[in-house]
């Protein structure tokens, strides 16, 4: 079976990204040497399904960060907005998460990394996340876009582990347990 | 120098309760013979102030759960809501955070505790929270009252130390580094 995984950073008071989708607060942490986690996690998902606003903030970075294939949910971009670049490994689409995932499932996906804050809501509340590691960055922003949003109901999670950086950087991993959807 | 303490749980989402104020959420864990630092920060302080939600919640409670001072913040509540069997140790106040807490200096308090969203969202805002032990419980709740709200401008905290506990319970303890208003 195909499953959602979600690995992101957060500050203090729930937010991945000022509003404009800014992340200088995160750059800003002080993190050489530490090991996070995010190669291995890297390693073990089939590629990324992300939104358009997530995409376009990659697209400011210097590089494109991502070596496995990333799918990106929109429904005003366009295949001929993705640079000739990266057309390879980028794929859009208009499809709801549950097409989504029935799409990368048949196309040999295990593992998907889930990430943006409007994408992994939306599939939380399709109830196709089956793990989060949530990292908790020392800062309150006050304002930004929130990792979580309105659910239909309760969702359990259950704590698998914590783990404390030096730098501040807290990641807690939980499994989602009941996604009554 | 009088300070202001933190002391909450918070869904994973970032809810200190339900939209109506419910805690059931909350009740509901399996925390049976976890300390969870409680007694101990509870002994720390001189008192609590907390808002009108807060208060009129933990009215709903079988017993009133404090033998220390507690001060309410409120606009539209006087001394005469107050229950005659807690009136010795329950106070109104219309006051603002740093009134309150001049007040409170005045009367010789050193350590604050400070409860409830709203009242610890004033509170942080105007600079006036030293420390605070955010226990996250391991649920998502999709609504409710949240603890954090908007600032006039970031605030960054120092990680001082993060405890887990077998009913899923983390609790991260930070100090506010600077708090610019």
């Amino acid at each position: 079976m195909i499953t959602g995984h979600v690995f992101i950073a957060t500050s203090i008071d729930g937010f991945v990204a000022r509003k404009s989708g800014e992340l200088d607060w995160l750059m800003k942490q002080e993190t050489k040497g530490e090991d996070h986690g995010y190669d291995a996690f890297m390693a073990s998902v089939d590629g990324l399904v992300m939104g358009r606003g997530s995409f376009q903030t990659v697209m400011t970075f210097e590089e494109w960060p991502y070596e496995k294939p990333v799918v990106v949910m929109s429904r005003t971009l366009g295949q001929d907005d993705v640079p000739a670049a990266i057309a390879d490994r980028v794929t859009l689409t208009r499809l709801d998460p549950a097409g989504v995932m029935k799409m990368l499932d048949g196309q040999g996906w295990r593992r998907v990394y889930v990430d943006g804050g409007k994408v992994v809501q939306s599939f939380l509340r399709d109830g196709l996340i089956a793990d989060m590691a949530l990292t908790r960055i020392p800062i309150l922003l006050g304002d930004g876009l929130p990792l979580f949003g309105v659910l239909d109901s309760d969702i359990d999670c259950e704590h698998l582990d914590t783990r404390t950086f030096p730098s501040g950087l807290v990641t807690s991993r939980y499994r989602v347990v009941n996604n009554a959807g």
